[in-house]
């Protein structure tokens, strides 16, 4: 490796370009690749990450020789600007940011004017002509020094500031005069000095040295890490420091500053889409205390007039052709900064915009129509997850934003179920169904749900809690059903009895009306207007007509594209006839888990499924199971119906049985009376139930085992069923899947006793059935023995989520009490319930799929967990050989993508990324 | 192999021979070597094991072949005994017994006179000249094979007879006429029309091959399989038939039967010990309804006259010299069953004898000493799990018997915990520690015990609980106390809050004397008068010396041969100062988890505990750590000096906070007083630390993680203790174990801020002390990652408790449900954790091992879970390469022995067992 440390870009030369983001971090990499372009780029240079990784290494020491090299670097500029650094007349300032090879929040931003001091500032007074100038920029400079190098609250420099408008009677800081802004730089100084102990520091040379270390420390600040952390950045990669001559926008007339997109981020648009200030510096654009004006006309609310368009037509002009070049060297959307100084346009950045998964799609296709991507590239580009923003009602940004402003941010919680939803809040289930019976919109907000609440989470439009992580009863649930939801919202404190929250001081009562933003987490106060998707219209709803539907189109486009790549099959976990019908508009290719449990807890079913659990006989018990399996019989066959020509796999009974039992008052009474026992009998019974570990404890098929006729009904269910549809011309290929196996012996018992009853149905039915019987692999046991499993088992199906929890020993029930902080760490780089561990958990899984397929070599595996819907989860089964994973309905979009992505990874990629 | 299926011994001649056990069953195979021998045996023949699994691999039909042979043996029998089968006048009657390969109750056990009908009842009238035998021979037949060929329960049987004698107004039997009995037999046999459909067989043959067959289905079923499946007999085996000429010890004077052991069974006294009846069937000397005299003179509690040595003494000389004849051919003490009919001896059986692990000690000893037996043998044969039983105190067996006879015993439970205890029934920990304050024995009774109960399990002489298995606190903390303990005793309804108990009809009360035996896991009714063992009182009460205590003199020579041969080291689990010393007693070599939780229990501490947890800042909660600082302190220095020389391993806090709050409004009120806060407050924390799965929950680690003082405050107590016990002259090994991890970032993170603890302790002391950082392997991942782990930790100690629930998904708090089903059908082989489970979770334990010293080639490893004290499990970690393993002191002779004889398992045997 070279021991270059500087990298120079000035005059159309450049020592980098834009492939070197490792070495010149995102900015510094561009900054020359522009300036090779041609693109007017103030001059500068780019002290390079090694610099930074070497600080660090030599334990917060600079590396000798960078600052020969900077001294090298800085006199190029001086001789480029015909100015020199440090001179009292005329001095040359710079900014200093920081420059890593992604862009991160937390770290380091800006530091401008840098070279001010006592003496310059009259220079620049003088020399600019403008002494207001000089002093502003010299108070802006002592502020974000004073913030980021020593670490003083920009909120003491804004109180000072504050207060002299006060002082002055002005509401904007352009109001104030140059003598205002000069006392306030006195009042700054004595602040600093008060502050860090010393005086501002005088020499510009100092202030260099100072800041570039202050950004090299920034790379290690609590929040950066936090950031790498959450997006798998490693640490290693360091931060690189460009320093530019500075350009002003705020020089007076025939100057501004803007931000801007070559396409619109929000619906990927091909129009240039930003923001300009006349007569500003760039931190004024995004401070938001004048309204700056649209680039075009077209983007323009009014007559135009308000657009840079209008005001610098040349300028306009030049940065349409700069957008045209930059797009064609990125061969994508581009956010770009700039400054127009004295008419002259500056480049200060270009970078790969961020957008919505609504512009990801869109800017994909037409840069494929343009021809400047290929059809793989299409499909790399667009990030899984972002296709359920596509799916998923929304809120407005502007709607949110103006809420924020006006103080109607209520909470925020971990962002469980995408999509936007408002309504009268309830707290209870019940309270949500006597909402729904009146069509009156309800989000059901409960400290946790419970399976006792799904009638009312089915009555809300959204939900939020207070408890539980990303794969809680609430998440999985709500995510299941394509509802909005935010979970864990600590910060909130829920009394449901009393039915009120609070947070921050503000309570909402029952009946109120609430948003929530499940992609973002946010809870608002009051309606924020949500709107379906078009997608949903179109294959939901069945609302709109496709060709009336460009973003279905493209969805469909994609989704036609991706199907062709990849070898995954997605199956879905459905476990009604609607969510199958729901998720085979979605592309489903089958069922892969449908929890039969689930069809326990409708009102006619409940009251049932307690008879059965609380018999003391097993006659009691059959009696209540032959109630309930003619319900199971046609549920059975809706979905196969809805699934006709695909497999639909079916769980038995899984959960603790005391799930199903009543936990109120009232409900014990009613149902003592139905059987006719007493409810002291009753509560006994259930008190037997309970359990101090129930995820470790009498479930899946221990149950089976303990209480034959339970899954003996379920086998019946099924096979019937099976027959009816059959018979009805329906292609039927059930698959019948016995839980929680920890050993073969338990397995081979349930398995003859399923076969035995669907040998029975079959033979009276005088029909054949093509069924298999297999089992679910999530106990960690089953696949250290998987090749014993295998032996007898027909299929494994892993369900990732018990695996997870039993191979970290995490209940996701209670992992909320120390997740947050194992994420803050980085103890865990993710949440393992969100997307697989595969060093440990995946460990086992490969070892499950190995060991199964050396006892029957033509083993079909495929994932039920709800990592079956998370992209990096996918690529890692992919990887693993599985034949299929399956998810949520409105997961199968982002699987099916992320199974094609998975293939062109393999491939080594498209050449291409969205970074 | 031969296709032989029937082997005869006749005249001194045997097919078989006493190594054929597969083949010929125990009984058969020592009929033949007994015949062989010389010794006097009815002549018969056995019908083979292979005979018996054709049986059943045909569907329950006859091999061909069998019948042929068969009839040819019987035609040996009717030569040699000069009788005939079905003759009328003076029939060959015969005996049949089922002989499997181990002893198995719940399998057919005898036929005996077979043969007779009703007119051959008439010949045996005759040719006996004694009518009333004739009779009361057929009455035994027709009530043996109707109860277990025609499956008619013998009680109906037995009613009739109760019937007869009352009518007669007799006691016993005997006093029945021989008219009597024809009536009876007449009685019977309508009982048999009636309850079969089909009247007595009359045919002999069909008579033969229907018991033939009876013993075959005996073999599948359900007590035998239950008995095979908790003793691990595969049941494959299958059992042999043996068929043998009757003889008599019920045809008037100079008959007699009996059954004796070679030696002393209960206390190994190197004595002919048994019991005999003068004019009786063998199963008479059992029954009971006539009291059996003592074989020798030696053994009589009176004047010696009711001996068999007086009575017949040749047949007695006869006794001594074939038991002398029989041990040199078996080298161990016989079981063995005689009859003499008109003076003449026979023997029926022999087999080696079952005895108390007091008398399997002193016979092996004794035979080592008679240099029948090596030195290894004697290692060998006797099981470890017995020698508890010379540890722990215990009940007179006769007393238990009385007991049982007047209706006294209460209950039956999992015997937990061995040994005997008696005292007041105590509801309440409180209870119980009241008891103790008047110095009144109590016997803790609770539905389950907690950490609450702690103090109270420390007052009481036992503990019984209702629920819970093996493993279960209760459990778990009586072992390590050495207490008596019974868990799980479903059958008995407690009422702790109302103060009493049921069981049967029968109600306990609160004050009320109860007797427990854990190591059989029966209740009575009443004080049965426990008495410590030898050992103990040597050992622990010091009260006794050794060169006064043969028992304890045996333990200590056979402690010395076991530590000779074994390679594992043996270290015990102990919590205080005063375990430790108990642990060093028994001969532990260190400790190999200290469990610093429970000395977090004590009254004086457990207040600055819930102090600490329900702190609300870090400065409160800082400070109730500062007083636990000191305790813990004092606590560590007592346990090194206990181990001076030896090394400690110490656990860091490992349960849920939670488990160590209030349960009780009362409680709540008294610490809310202390801490000056409101009681709701309290409760609200305490809900908040709640969880649904504890077990998966925010402890171990994860508490180190967010709690970091908690951890820092235990490293410091740990090393300041270690530098002041070192000041002392005490040698000090501390290992410090941080439990639970998942991943090799928890334990980088907890090690170095551990090391740094340290570190200044050391440097602030100025001293150095010799201490190792290791992790506990207990969570699935952490064996899956081992190889980093190991990269970073400095031992291993393997948590095998946690790792069987996380491995197989069960919690051992709720494995009750139905663990009990799991093991009658087999599902599982034994409790996994009670014996580890080496397919699955040993599995785990293999990846641990080897993937740690992968990185770390001379990683220490061990274990300290339950299993540690298990001989099948000590043989598995010995297999595997551990260093140690730990167990609680009672058990660690256990594990010494177990862990020599995994040493002579591993060499092949010593040719010689204890079967």
């Amino acid at each position: 490796m070279s021991k270059k440390l500087v990298y120079g870009f000035a005059s159309g030369k450049a020592d980098g370009n834009t492939d070197m983001k490792d070495l010149l971090g995102g900015k510094g990499a561009n900054l020359a690749e522009m300036t090779s372009m041609g693109i007017p780029v103030p001059p500068g240079f780019t002290i390079s990450t090694r610099a930074c990784n070497l600080y660090f290494e030599l334990g917060h020491k600079l590396p000798s020789g960078l600052d020969a090299e900077v001294g090298k670097a800085m006199r190029v500029l001086e001789r480029v600007r015909g100015k020199k650094f440090g001179d009292n007349k005329d001095p040359l300032l710079v900014s200093v940011r920081s420059g890593a090879k992604f862009s991160m929040p937390g770290m380091m931003d800006t530091i401008l004017n840098l070279g001010l001091n006592d003496k310059a500032v009259e220079g620049l007074a003088t020399s600019s002509g403008d002494r207001r100038f000089a002093f502003d920029s010299y108070r802006r400079f002592i502020q974000m020094y004073g913030d980021v190098v020593l670490e003083i609250s920009k909120h003491r420099f804004e109180e000072l500031l504050e207060a002299m408008k006060k002082k002055r009677g002005v509401a904007i800081d352009t109001d104030l005069t140059a003598a205002d802004l000069e006392k306030l730089v006195a009042q700054y100084k004595a602040l600093v000095k008060k502050a860090s102990g010393k005086p501002f520091p005088q020499d510009p040379e100092k202030q260099l040295w100072g800041s570039i270390m202050a950004v090299f420390r920034s790379w290690d600040n609590e929040r950066a890490r936090i950031y790498r952390q959450q997006y798998g950045i490693a640490d290693s990669l360091g931060t690189a420091v460009n320093v530019q001559c500075m350009v002003f926008g705020n020089l007076g007339e025939g100057c501004a500053t803007g931000v801007a997109f070559t396409r619109n981020p929000a619906t990927g648009e091909n129009l240039l889409y930003g923001e300009y200030l006349m007569n500003a510096q760039g931190e004024d654009v995004v401070a938001g205390i004048r309204t700056p004006g649209p680039i075009s006309k077209a983007q323009s609310v009014g007559d135009g007039s308000d657009s840079l368009e209008a005001a610098m037509p040349e300028c306009y002009k030049q940065l349409l052709d700069i957008r045209r070049r930059l797009e064609r060297c990125y061969r994508d959307m581009q956010d770009i900064e700039f400054t127009i100084e004295k008419g002259v346009l500056y480049m200060l950045q270009t970078r790969t915009g961020k957008r919505t998964g609504l512009a990801a799609t869109r800017i994909a296709f037409d840069l494929y129509d343009e021809r400047r991507i290929r059809r793989n590239e299409v499909v790399d580009r667009i990030e899984p997850d972002m296709l359920t923003q596509l799916l998923a009602p929304i809120f407005d940004p502007k709607d949110k934003e103006r809420a924020k402003k006006a103080g109607r941010r209520f909470g925020k919680g971990l962002p469980a179920g995408p999509g936007a939803a408002s309504g009268v809040v309830a707290f209870s289930a019940e309270k949500a169904a006597e909402f729904a019976a009146t069509k009156t919109s309800a989000i059901l907000v409960r400290r946790e749900t419970s399976p006792e609440d799904l009638a009312g989470m089915v009555a809300s439009q959204g939900i939020l809690t207070s408890r539980g992580g990303m794969t809680s009863h609430a998440a999985v649930v709500a995510r299941g059903m394509g509802k909005p939801c935010i979970v864990g919202a600590e910060e909130i404190v829920i009394n449901e009895k009393a039915g009120w929250m609070k947070s921050g001081g503000r309570t909402i009562k029952q009946g109120d009306m609430i948003s929530i933003d499940g992609t973002s987490g946010e809870v608002f106060v009051g309606d924020l207007h949500p709107h379906p998707s078009e997608i949903q219209q179109v294959l939901v709803e069945k609302s709109m007509k496709p060709a009336k539907a460009p973003v279905y189109q493209m969805f469909a486009r994609l989704m036609k594209w991706a199907d062709r790549i990849r070898t995954l099959t997605v199956r879905t976990n459905a476990d009604t006839p609607n969510d199958s019908s729901l998720a085979r508009a979605f592309g489903a290719e089958g069922i892969g888990l449908c929890r039969t449990e689930h069809m326990f807890f409708g009102d006619a079913r409940i009251g049932a499924v307690r008879e059965m659990i609380l018999a003391n006989d097993l006659k009691t018990r059959k009696k209540a199971l032959a109630k309930l399996l003619p319900m199971q019989r046609r549920d059975f066959e809706g979905i196969f119906k809805a699934m006709d020509g695909l497999p639909v796999n079916i769980r038995l009974l899984d959960p603790p049985l005391h799930e199903f039992l009543p936990n109120r008052e009232d409900q014990f009474k009613v149902l003592a009376k139905e059987m006719g026992v007493k409810v002291a009998t009753l509560k006994q019974k259930a008190e037997q139930l309970s359990e101090v570990n129930p995820m470790l404890g009498h479930r899946g098929c221990r149950l089976g085992i303990t209480y034959p006729e339970i899954y003996e009904m379920q086998a019946r269910a099924i096979m019937e069923a099976a027959v009816r549809a059959q018979k009805k011309g329906i292609r039927v290929f059930p698959e019948i899947m016995i839980p929680l196996i920890g050993t073969v012996q338990e397995y081979v018992i349930l398995r003859d006793r399923v076969r035995e009853v669907a040998v029975a149905v079959l033979a009276k039915a005088g029909v054949k059935v093509k069924y298999q019987i297999g089992t679910m692999m999530e106990i960690p046991r089953a696949c250290l023995t998987a090749a014993d499993v295998a032996a007898e088992a027909e299929f494994f199906s892993f369900g990732t989520n018990d695996l997870t929890q039993m191979t970290y020993g995490y209940s996701r029930d209670d992992i909320g009490k120390f997740l947050p902080e194992y994420l803050d760490r980085r103890i865990l780089p993710v949440d393992p319930f969100e997307s697989i561990d595969a060093t440990g958990v995946g460990q086992l899984v490969e070892m499950g799929v190995k060991g199964g397929r050396s006892a029957r070599p033509n083993l079909k595996v495929g994932v039920c967990g709800e990592h079956g819907g998370d992209p990096a989860s996918v690529a890692f089964f992919h990887a693993t050989g599985l034949n299929y994973v399956s998810c949520s309905p409105y997961r199968v979009p982002v699987a099916r993508l992320a199974a094609a992505q998975a293939v062109l990874a393999e491939k080594g990629g498209t050449g291409s990324g969205t970074a």
